[in-house]
């Protein structure tokens, strides 16, 4: 039987997503739990993975296995053996043609940014942080230019996997509250790296450093090197993928309106 | 002169505010970074302790010193010696005749539950937990028994060292938005434990265990036996004093915006 899972989980403590031989990564501990649980090795595959430090607020992974068990066992069960840190949120049985990445539609991320005069404290490793005032307008600007399908190279890690650079961008929206932003992404995928990287170029611009019509040029580009340094991974979290509705998993988790 | 400043921090990594043997409080931690940057010993009296676990979002406390600085130098210089999870927010010169604890009229509270089936995770240590639905109605029907000036001995630790248990309480507001709800208080001072044990109280009342008249009833007693247990620190933050607006000090800090 197939199973298909929601995971929440502060990025802070792990290197990042994927599994590795230190065996500090998420993954490791979901695995290590769901085998503690299922008495059996079980291996995942996830929608999208993480990097070190990047939080999720509804990872998606899929597992096949021998063992029958109510949906919320699972979740229950499995959370038994995980740190506190990272939990199922959901648990629900899939058709055998559910691929939790390759089924993915769409994959949504938020970074939110703290502007304050003052460092992070009480939300150190959580947000991104700029002492100098953003303006959203300029953000709006240089933000509408990234949207559509494009060559995102300029945005692209070296270490970048993915066989093209060519995404569809469909959503940033950026809103404030009080002194915290929200930066909301959407695409089909995202390169490795590459919301960081528009944040470094959207921070440029929000703090007048760059005018908004740069990103056009950073885009055009497609040149890492014309882009500005990669952002911090503390404010980025990593929303879900969407799938069609026919699969009928959840779209959300409690996690969500945990954020500022 | 007289220096007051307002501190956040996240109290999980600390054994509360007061100064111990250990040095693992908030206190040590603020002390020590101002006698680094000050190169002298200072001593800080504080608006109200937290105990281990509780976090702050504007502690004030202040200190005579004969450094003289810039009030953001303060800020600035003593955020450079402390950890992550420790910033000071403002700093400013006041009237000799200011004192931290002394001066201020009320102390507010906030109490930041998550009401899901599964435990926390993104923010395990930072909110409280429940796996039953709270009703709302029932809860602020208890809550509006407790308004007032009453003995809260029922709501007191045994190692409470208030001279009196007789306080004002002046409000309680609670609302949710999606899975998190927010018990805000207010009153003159709090006794030691009393909000964690007005909180196991109303979560009993708000999943139906006892009806909101029994709130009445554990007040009445003036006995910690007729109580609920005392609630988890996790998600309790202390919001700060309020003082009279002649003091000039700032009434919050950026770190409000980033509660749920």
């Amino acid at each position: 039987m197939r199973i298909a899972l929601g995971i929440s989980y502060l990025g802070t403590a792990y290197q990042g997503w994927q599994s590795q031989p230190s065996g500090q990564t998420v993954q490791d501990k979901l695995e290590a739990a769901l085998a503690a649980f299922a008495t059996a090795p079980v291996g995942t595959l996830c929608a999208g993975r993480t990097d070190a430090g990047v939080h999720g607020l509804m990872q998606v992974v899929h597992f096949d296995t021998d063992l029958v068990r109510e949906p919320f066992s699972w979740v229950r069960g499995t959370n038994r053996f995980l740190p506190p840190d990272i939990a199922v949120q959901w648990a629900t049985p899939v058709q055998d043609a559910f691929h939790a990445r390759a089924s993915a539609l769409a994959r949504r991320y938020t970074y939110v940014m703290l502007e304050s005069p003052v460092r992070p404290s009480v939300d150190a490793g959580r947000v991104g942080w700029v002492f100098r005032a953003l303006d959203a307008a300029a953000m709006q600007r240089a933000a509408a230019l990234l949207i559509g399908e494009h060559d995102f190279t300029s945005f692209r890690a070296s270490a970048c996997q993915a066989l093209t650079p060519v995404k569809q961008l469909r959503h940033i929206g950026i809103n404030r509250r009080g002194a915290y932003w929200r930066f909301d992404f959407e695409a089909n995928a995202f390169l490795h790296h590459m919301i960081r990287n528009i944040m470094g170029c959207l921070v440029a611009v929000g703090q007048g450093l760059q005018p908004p019509e740069w990103m056009g040029e950073v885009l055009a580009a497609r040149d890492r090197d014309a882009a500005a340094p990669t952002f911090s991974p503390d404010g980025l979290y990593f929303l879900g993928p969407r799938y069609d509705a026919h699969w009928g998993l959840p779209e959300r988790t409690a996690a969500y309106d945990g954020l500022p």
